[in-house]
């Protein structure tokens, strides 16, 4: 799958496969969140997996829409620094989802309401803040079901040249 | 270039040729962007393309570090809506950024640290805010300039388990 490809066609779907994901794909998704760029290289994110189903059930009950969570074999929380810019958890998110994308597996980025829930299920020392998690799964057979939510096309959310300039002429 | 390997080599660079950037490669770069999912499908990102040399000067006057913002051919500010989650301004940034790296397109995400001045650059309206500007240009032949920071060995970016989990025993 080419890069535009993978990109254009990865949707957030909440319908999962058991089938295990491999060390090694589990491996290039961590890399791709690590090679994410973050502001001035403060890196601020760390990556939480979670692959007990015990802890996938504890964790979906931190979140209003996170009854998926248990049904994908591994599980990405990533963790900000008390400091750490939501923008940069969410370059590195994308990374992994879209490399994970690249090998067939589905995704979806998931809320944790309450955020100290989710700090508890997870361990997480003073300081550190869950930003987002990750379920990480192979699609059912019929593919990733996605809801299909319709996307703002392309010329309503695209200002050329400042946001009250009209359209160019060749537009 | 693969996916996994266009992720893993995508470095934020300020050094840029000012050779164009075909329409095409900005419009798959600004879909790639478009097609990043969002919080409840919120869709809260717009795209602001800057390629006039004035406009670009003004807005590099905005931030602290954007002396380079106007050696890029195209310049993108994403736009939030008022209440936008900087978490999805980054994932729209990160497709946007590897999209462009697939076709040998270098950038490097830039903040607006004055956010009244990067506003009135780009005449938004009340409700809108700039949560990042991103210059997009071809690299020198040399080769993407990157300072070459150092990232966090994966091993101590992940926690298996848990924060407070020994390590697995086959790692």
């Amino acid at each position: 799958m080419d890069v535009y490809t993978c990109i254009r066609t990865k949707r957030d779907t909440r319908f999962y496969m058991d089938t295990p994901i491999p060390e090694e794909s589990l491996r290039r998704i961590l890399q791709a969140g690590r090679m994410a760029g973050s502001s001035k290289n403060s890196q601020p994110c760390r990556f939480v997996v979670i692959e007990d189903a015990a802890k996938k059930n504890e964790l979906a009950a931190c979140g209003h829409y996170a009854q998926h969570v248990p049904y994908a074999p591994v599980v990405v929380a990533i963790v900000l620094s008390g400091n750490g810019w939501d923008f940069d958890a969410g370059r590195a998110a994308q990374n992994m989802m879209i490399a994970a994308w690249a090998e067939g597996i589905t995704s979806c980025p998931t809320s944790m309401h309450d955020a100290d829930c989710a700090r508890r299920v997870l361990g997480l020392p003073d300081g550190y803040r869950v930003a987002i998690v990750l379920p990480f799964a192979y699609p059912p057979p019929s593919g990733p079901k996605s809801r299909g939510l319709a996307r703002i096309p392309l010329d309503d959310l695209v200002y050329r040249g400042g946001w009250s300039d009209p359209p160019r002429a060749d537009e």
